[in-house]
């Protein structure tokens, strides 16, 4: 006798459910296996899911406990939570007026020249407490959540000193305490210089020594992050510097990831590949090198179009290219207050189909599996599974691809994270 | 004694209560006056705006009765709901999985041929009963209404036969009857030339014979619609037709409006201005006599960036052209099954200020006063002043701005028609 699973948390009324179930990530042709079950139901328990399946078959596979809290979505299409695995979204400060300088047509160092820019963030992300950072983003948060988003990855980078960039990563944690969604703390203290840094080349080198020596090895010890981050960039750091960041924090047993060409083609890519990181981003401006250096390494591209968007640049990440080479993809938000205020993921998904050639179900899988795997998350979440966290959101439609047609106007009837409904 | 307006609805606690008050449309400079009061206050009486001030001469200025519903909005701002002016919100059938097939590259000519396209609506329109377009469009104007849309114009035009296009424009008066959102009817036979209308040239001039001579005296004679409209493009009607077409509604009565220069320089404009159409829509290829034209006419030129970003054309109208010019600017979704699907006016808004030029000011005037304008509602709405409709949306952010600034991501808190809370 097999003893079915039991279950607090029924749904049932699935007319698509989207599980995108199967390894993480998806390369290739894989990349649109969105595995749908019609007319499906999911069961959980603790906030786990515990079976899914066909909704006929529910009475003699589960056990469900009376009282359960059972859901009947109305014949609507159920997709995995969506996954953001890139954003900067804990910071203090509002650089809303910087956007009516640049739509008068301010240049990006005219508006830092006039004290604006990733410098202010950071000014006023030091001066805020920790409180405060964590009521900003968990504001952020439950925006995201409505649109469907259920995990999180964030990253550090407006602190630039110690106390302040693990003053970050601890109110990322703290979120995670405090919310059903799932964060993932990434530290980035290589984002930008700090001021304090800019005068010299001497003070550059000191500025990389801290986060090499200081920052990182603390940031692992205390279990701040999960992942150390680079921006390579001719405003950020260098190739070498770069590299000597990311293999601080392999020695420090932390994951890598790289924000990489996103303005040039700076060889971001290539240093991911041969060091093995699990993602790289942006890759607006990748070279064919870059794009195999992925392919052989197996690591994620992380597709940002809201920031291209926002930034009038016109360039997109190339996912078609990607998949094609065998470079898994996965697209995010970016939430940050200069580059992509934009909290919206079916967005970003949206744009991944239209500008950046994949079809639906590649960017369902984008936003979901493949994004998981790219924040380490494929074991917890990403697809409809038993053994991963009940996040799901349930569509106002009964067809999957109303969230990528309906063009910047989603219709996100429910959200559910860890078995509890958001929204 | 100066006896003070009663109110039976109190607006208090708005940080920037956005008024747009003011003759409309309005031009040039005037384009970015949103008249601001901060501490504002609105009071309204049947759901028609009574009373807009300073919070603190409330109990001076208005007799608010003691039943009244009190809206504390604290400290967010409110502007006034936007009014939707480019619509083809009244449809049956679905063609999302034509958007699969673009998005694997197939061309608008291969989709028609495969039987997609817009005469697959007309089939499905034709078919649908009365009550089913109303059930589908009543869904999309509360989907609307949730991204601030308080006043919408719909247009015919997938009936293309008399009675189909009648059912369009009586559901779209039922509509208004049936909620409390503005709804303006348009007669747009002339969008496209029916299936039976395409074998030969004589078939098409009967087609347009049909409409000048059978339809537009009906529409009129029967008050189904109080513009006519008319698509001029290649595959729609040449610029002696459409001349016929507005002629003939001048003639019935009827305000004028049409599509022009969305896909070339097609004279549209030119014509617009020389009969005084109240509006001239999407204008992508807007040439300079066109733009003299509008500007000495006082034609109203509507945006829709909306489907320059789904159809991947990358011409968006010149709109600081434009305003410099001195023809006011309206923006407005376009909402259809094939060229934008979008049901949300803050991404329109949101576009018009990242690619077409227009400030924030200036796009809010764009989705509101001007909108209003455009619709010929410009003394029923588009304003929050005395004597207007009081509708409006209370954004979940202290500053206007932040309506444009979060991308995709609008945070709207509340939404209020005729002085009814929708949302």
């Amino acid at each position: 006798m097999t003893s079915k699973p039991s279950a607090d948390f029924l749904l049932v009324g699935a007319s698509e459910l989207v599980t995108c179930a199967g390894n993480a990530p998806a390369v290739g042709a894989e990349q649109s296996r969105v595995a749908v079950i019609e007319n499906g139901a999911i069961a959980a328990r603790d906030g786990m899911i515990v079976w899914v399946g066909k909704e006929k078959n529910i009475d003699a596979e589960v056990d469900v406990a009376a009282e359960a809290t059972r859901l009947d979505v109305g014949f609507r299409a159920v997709l995995p939570g969506l996954v953001d695995t890139h954003t900067h979204m804990v910071w203090a400060g509002d650089r809303g007026d910087e956007f009516d300088r640049r739509l008068e047509g301010a240049t990006y160092s005219e508006i830092l020249a006039a004290g604006g820019g990733i410098l202010r963030t950071v000014d006023a992300t030091r001066q805020a407490t920790f409180e405060a950072l964590l009521s900003a983003a968990g504001a952020r948060l439950e925006r995201m959540s409505r649109w469907g988003t259920t995990s999180v990855e964030v990253k550090s980078g407006y602190g630039l000193e110690p106390a302040s960039e693990y003053k970050m990563l601890e109110t990322v944690l703290e979120l995670g305490k405090r919310h059903p969604q799932e964060l993932v703390p990434t530290f980035l203290g290589a984002h930008t210089l700090p001021r304090e840094a800019r005068g010299s080349q001497r003070a550059r080198e000191r500025y990389v020594d801290l986060v090499c020596e200081e920052m990182i090895p603390t940031v692992a010890k205390r279990h701040l992050a999960r992942f150390v981050d680079v921006f390579i960039d001719e405003h950020a750091f260098g190739l070498a510097e770069a590299r000597r960041v990311l293999e601080s924090g392999r020695r420090a047993g932390l994951g890598l990831k790289i924000h990489a060409d996103q303005l040039s083609s700076d060889g971001g890519a290539e240093l991911a590949g041969e060091l093995g990181a699990v993602s790289a981003d942006h890759l607006e401006h990748l070279s064919p090198e870059g794009m195999s250096a992925l392919a052989q390494s197996g690591t994620v591209a992380v597709m940002l179009p809201g920031a291209t968007l926002f930034l009038r640049s016109h360039a997109y990440a190339n996912g078609r290219a990607l998949i094609e080479a065998g470079v898994p993809v996965a697209v995010a938000t970016d939430v940050n207050p200069g580059s992509c205020p934009s909290e919206s993921m079916p967005l970003m998904m949206q744009l991944a189909c239209l500008y950046c050639g994949l079809s639906v179900d590649e960017a369902i899988v984008a936003g979901t599996a493949n994004a998981a795997a790219a924040s380490g998350l494929e074991d917890r979440c990403g697809s409809l599974e038993p053994g991963k966290r009940c996040d799901l959101l349930v569509l106002d439609a009964p067809e999957r691809r109303q969230l990528i047609y309906k063009l910047g106007s989603p219709q996100i009837h429910m959200v559910v994270a860890r078995g509890l409904v958001l929204s």
